[in-house]
């Protein structure tokens, strides 16, 4: 919208002429995301993918299955924006009425059947070796006007129209349609076509510091009248830095030296950029030393694991893990001592050295990594408090036993699953590096 | 919105002269709320509070922090609905907007400072022993017609006011702020006034089905004028069916026969209801026959382990896991026969036999679960393409080794990887509650 233009030219002192040619919009569409059955999460991941090519969003809408509401949303959206991208209702269903109020929006379009989308559909379901049931022939029409973005995850085409001056993309709701849709077919189309180009975005992120003390070691980088503008975000263990350049590409070199700045105040605790993870960046260091790790997890179930084998290409360096959620599974299969177990208990630093070694010696790889806490709700103690999580680090090129560093961590059972996840992949990802020893968040126990 | 009750009016074809007295609409306020740099979360809180008092909520929009804007929505919304709940813009800083944007939609209202509000600041900072910073004097500030909601959670007094007909609540961004005072303060004020009272909702979950094959199988069921309303979403091999009542308490009963119709036409592929999962489920079924679970699980690399801990309490039930990533591990850790391996591949019927067989018998428990399959995006083969996910189910209690099925399932990694992951866990909780068999969606070998 014209004033989010005007707000974000007064805050930064830039003229914005050719970057902020385009505005656009987000509207989701579902009974159940309106009544706040399930939660909105496409808007999110829309906005940002608009933002890295220079297009603000101005305003998101989440409306219900009703044909003249979206109908309405779409015209009143468009009226006001360059750009439109919508998801939800496009599915097989009579409750998914998006393709009947774009061609309302369109001024009353008649609905056609699309040749290709309805080989596409009959290719997809033959390939399973099962008719197609005649519902999911809905799914192969659309507005005259607009035309089929095909859903190589799904079902549901998308469509792209122009409503007046405004172009119109509606996308699947499902996330994982919704997604390889937008990423494949109308990022690069907007591309193509952007005038923008001179906004720059970049993220650091870091995990083991606190969000307020990010912002103490950036000072005076995060003022608001600077360019690129420097904020943060903070998420479970993980601060993210992010960098906002506007106006012409000549503020580019000054981008690269802030960025260099806020990398150079935060190392070590900087683990990637961009679409990077905790634990793809420990896998990239690994590969670098050219060694495996093996994983024992207890409180986290299978989380640390998990994370680890999201990484496309992990089995590289990741042989495999353990959850040994009972006492018995610490004992027999990770070879804890029964004695330790007793005097100590299994959410201590003996127990948690011992499965790290366990982990790293029976998988026979050079790098084991361990976590046993209590995850909550139930479980605690006065002197062990839900929240208290031992990680166990053992690398067997040094010639000493495992360490292990105690955390007392915040959240309910989830976020303390997640916070020690990531922790610890921090934690090893130093480790494997070689960085000297820091001591990290919600870290009890000295460094 | 009066289209939201018209359309509900006229696909119910009931009067809703009490029950539909009110409709709601939610404004989010915040500029990394629009532009993606943070998810939006507050309005499905508020959403499904409202819902619980028998208020649909009609449209949710978020805005940037521009007094325009936000305004400009203020007047919209209030237009379109009785109730308007809006969050954020309401701290101390500069791009705090929401009190000039109200006192703007009231018609250019003057803003006063409140000395109630003023006085409940200054108790708040001494009693830290610090001085109120100037800058937080804005937050005792509201438009003259409105008056103050006291925050127990932080600086930002939320602030109510009539525009028009319309009651408008303003509450605080964070939701650690916002829960409290939507919860002690707005739903009281509402459940005190409300007349409605009258919707019930429910969610049945299924996992297995597809989504057009659930709605062919409830049928007329779905029609767009019933009472409850039934629907359905889908998401990575769940697919949930949604009821929802409209009216009078008298609906109640065909309310309870509807529910008792779509269980019947698709058991035995429901699994729970409200807020049960599939691992959740499983786990319930295992305490009942007081058994057990391990799991042995390769391409999915510790989600099926982290979907059962995740439910609390789970140590009753679940002994532990194996993540196998490496071939070594599958024949060191689980036992899995080196010659079976050679021959048949890891990706196998023989592996996940075996693999399931090992971590049964390995945790001593009576049920093990395996999963080994190839997630992508490298690794497929033309006879084992990417999203060939092998699952075996072992119970020691039979005298027979263990089953495996085959799926080839669609979507990238993480699709992959999460559909497998449930559909293991309904096949188990199927074979744990000694359901026949049964085909699941993607399964390309014979129930």
């Amino acid at each position: 919208m014209w004033s989010l233009r005007r707000h974000l030219r007064d805050r930064n002192g830039i003229r914005y002429a050719d970057a902020m040619a385009t505005t656009a919009a987000v509207l989701s569409i579902g009974d159940e995301l309106v009544l706040g059955q399930i939660g909105e999460r496409n808007g999110q991941v829309i906005a940002a993918a608009l933002l890295d090519l220079g297009i603000p969003v101005t305003e998101h809408r989440i409306v219900a299955d009703d044909c003249d509401a979206i109908a309405a949303a779409l015209r009143a959206l468009a009226a006001t924006n360059e750009l439109l991208v919508a998801t939800g209702g496009l599915g097989p269903t009579d409750d998914d009425l998006t393709r009947e109020a774009l061609a309302q929006a369109l001024g009353g379009e008649a609905i056609v059947e699309d040749a290709g989308a309805r080989e596409a559909l009959e290719r997809r379901f033959a390939r399973r070796g099962i008719a197609m049931p005649a519902l999911n022939l809905r799914q192969a029409t659309r507005p005259e006007s607009a035309r089929t973005l095909p859903n190589s995850h799904g079902t549901a085409p998308g469509l792209s129209a122009m409503l007046n001056t405004t172009r119109v993309y509606c996308l699947p709701g499902p996330p994982n349609e919704m997604e390889p849709m937008l990423r494949a077919q109308v990022v690069p189309e907007l591309a193509a076509r952007s005038r923008a180009g001179a906004v720059r975005t970049l993220a650091i992120h870091t995990c083991g510091l606190a969000e307020a003390e990010v912002a103490e070691r950036l000072g005076s980088l995060m003022g608001r009248s600077s360019n690129p503008l420097v904020g943060t975000t903070a998420t479970a263990a993980i601060v993210s830095v992010r960098l906002r350049a506007w106006g012409s590409p000549a503020t580019n070199g000054s981008f690269e030296r802030v960025a260099e700045e806020v990398r150079g105040v935060l190392a070590p605790f900087v683990f990637g950029e961009g679409a990077t993870t905790v634990a793809g960046s420990l896998g990239a260091q690994l590969s670098l030393t050219g060694s495996k790790l093996a994983i024992a997890e207890s409180c986290t179930g299978g989380m640390v694991s998990e994370l680890v084998t999201s990484v496309p290409g992990s089995s590289r360096w990741f042989a495999g893990g353990w959850v040994t959620y009972s006492n018995e599974m610490k004992l027999t299969q990770l070879g804890v001592d029964d004695a330790t177990m007793s005097s100590e208990g299994a959410v201590s630093a003996a127990a948690a050295r011992a499965m790290a070694e366990g982990a790293a010696t029976r998988a026979g790889v050079r790098f084991g990594v361990s976590l046993t806490g209590i995850a909550g709700p139930e479980g605690g103690t006065p002197e062990k408090p839900v929240g208290t999580v031992w990680v166990g680090v053992f690398d067997r090129d040094k010639g000493h036993p495992a360490h292990a560093r105690c955390f007392l961590l915040p959240g309910d059972r989830d976020g303390i699953r997640t916070r020690a996840s990531r922790l610890a992949l921090q934690w090893t990802r130093m480790e494997v590096a070689g960085v000297a020893s820091t001591r990290l968040i919600w870290q009890t126990t000295p460094p």
